[in-house]
């Protein structure tokens, strides 16, 4: 299959990296790291899988890249307004559009500018950082979920799944978009969230303070409130699984303490503003992520 | 009236030297300042009122000051454990111990350890920063709204808000204690604690950023829930009125602002932790509040 990476942060070079290496042809699509790939490839450093592709099919335009089977869309949510001058290259009939973003939005932007092209979504619950260009950090292998709408699905995430698991890559497929986006808010709000506003801190700290676990604990309840609202139903015991699984993770500095400290744009709608304006917009008022949602907006703001 | 000022920052500093100026026969406690005050008095600065007292009777410990008619407390409420070791050296039959703090608790606290002496509380809506030893700038004139139980109001708040007056200090006695202190809450639980949330900024700011006056104002909605929750009813129009005299203060550094900017402890329960406790105890959640102090806590606890 011939896949293209379109963003080519910590998640477009782990996945990309991670198929090429399973015999995928994968195209990347990169700027800043252009230079740095091109000489030494792709590294990705785990405790257990660390691995490099050394040659690595990249280019600065997608006009280069021409057309491919799968797009995969990792590029931050801040930035989809230049996809369709982006993707439009790399499109022929029938070009699957996955978008690895985080947040509500996406989907909804990418099926209104490509009307004719399947969109699915993979929500990847994993930790990486980019460390330095061409170099990815893996603290938790995780699993990408991947959905779409019901004819989407059915015709396309077989495909995509199949590929994710040769790669060795976790994959399942949801019977439910919209519910699958508000599971991934369940950890993106309180994780992404307190660790700006607390102070730039990981998510070791976050769990280690009483005050600050009961907070993300109470955030994760109201994106449960917040996803009946629209009518979706996940369920309350994934928030202990959540933490679990975040105690496993250590230090972990989530994306957007990344972008944040680094002086780059946080995807603030997409995580925060967003499910609030659904949920309020259905009646619900979610008093703590409003909370936390002004104070990162301000934090942001004034970051700039 | 011989008083006795504990606690000489901004409040102490500026309500002592009126007072002094008035013709009242005022004892400063010192500790930091004691030099630089004994040397040149105290300067209070400010656009319409600036004024020196120059000779000050200061003293570094409390047995030189001896019994008095009033002490006006105005440290720290997390120094409120030293209060009765400062004070009963300057007690007599009949001393009137004036709480000047913010916050929840502190009435509550000079009550049982001062059984037998009245007890007042004055509500200072007041804008100071102490920007000097011995300086204290101005910026809103503002009022003491002074309280206290039923007998102790009738016995004693009229005479204090006599001395008050007569050194030009707006003053007027409260019907209801407990409604007093929710009402300073109004105003001290919004912008002290976004002021230092939101990245340590001014009031000004507060107000200029659509997200945080919003945020404001909701945490003000949350204050009169809480009061309500306590049986008191804060007047909801309160909110825009103090919003407004926000606005006339300019860029203000509230009081914990300037604590936590110079690395001193906060004032986070009797000012958050307190007002959300007593709100929950009555099963009244306040999850903005709920929100803003469990992150102040973890920016609090991480500065030390």
């Amino acid at each position: 299959m011939r896949i293209g990476i379109v963003g080519s942060g910590a998640v477009g070079l782990y996945y990309g990296a991670r198929l090429q290496r399973s015999g995928q042809d994968v195209q990347f699509l990169l700027r800043s790291d252009y230079h740095a790939i091109m000489r030494s490839g792709i590294r990705v450093r785990a405790s257990d899988t660390s691995f490099q592709v050394g040659e690595v099919n990249g280019f600065l335009a997608p006009e280069e890249i021409g057309e491919v089977d799968l797009i995969i869309v990792s590029v931050k949510s801040i930035s989809n307004q230049d996809l369709p001058n982006l993707l439009t290259p790399m499109l022929k009939t029938g070009t699957i559009i996955a978008t690895f973003q985080n947040g509500l939005g996406n989907y909804e932007f990418l099926k209104s500018a490509f009307p004719k092209n399947p969109i699915l979504v993979g929500a990847c619950f994993v930790c990486l950082n980019r460390v330095a260009p061409g170099v990815v950090e893996n603290y938790y292998l995780g699993s990408v979920v991947l959905g779409g709408d019901k004819l989407e699905r059915e015709a396309f995430s077989s495909s995509v799944a199949a590929i994710m698991e040769s790669a060795r890559i976790r994959c399942r497929v949801s019977e439910d978009l919209h519910q699958l986006l508000w599971e991934k808010l369940l950890w993106n709000v309180p994780f992404n969230g307190l660790a700006i506003a607390a102070g730039e801190i990981s998510t070791d700290l976050i769990l280690s303070s009483d005050a600050l676990r009961n907070l993300a604990r109470g955030l994760m309840e109201e994106i449960v409130l917040g996803a009946k609202s629209q009518g979706l139903e996940v369920e309350i015991e994934l928030i202990d699984h959540l933490i679990q699984e975040t105690r496993s993770m250590g230090a972990y500095r989530p994306s957007s303490l990344v972008d944040f400290v680094e002086g780059k744009p946080v995807e603030l709608e997409s995580i925060w503003g967003e499910p609030l304006r659904r949920a309020m917009s259905s009646g619900v008022e979610l008093p703590k992520l409003e909370t936390l949602y002004r104070l990162l907006k301000i934090l942001c703001e004034r970051q700039v």
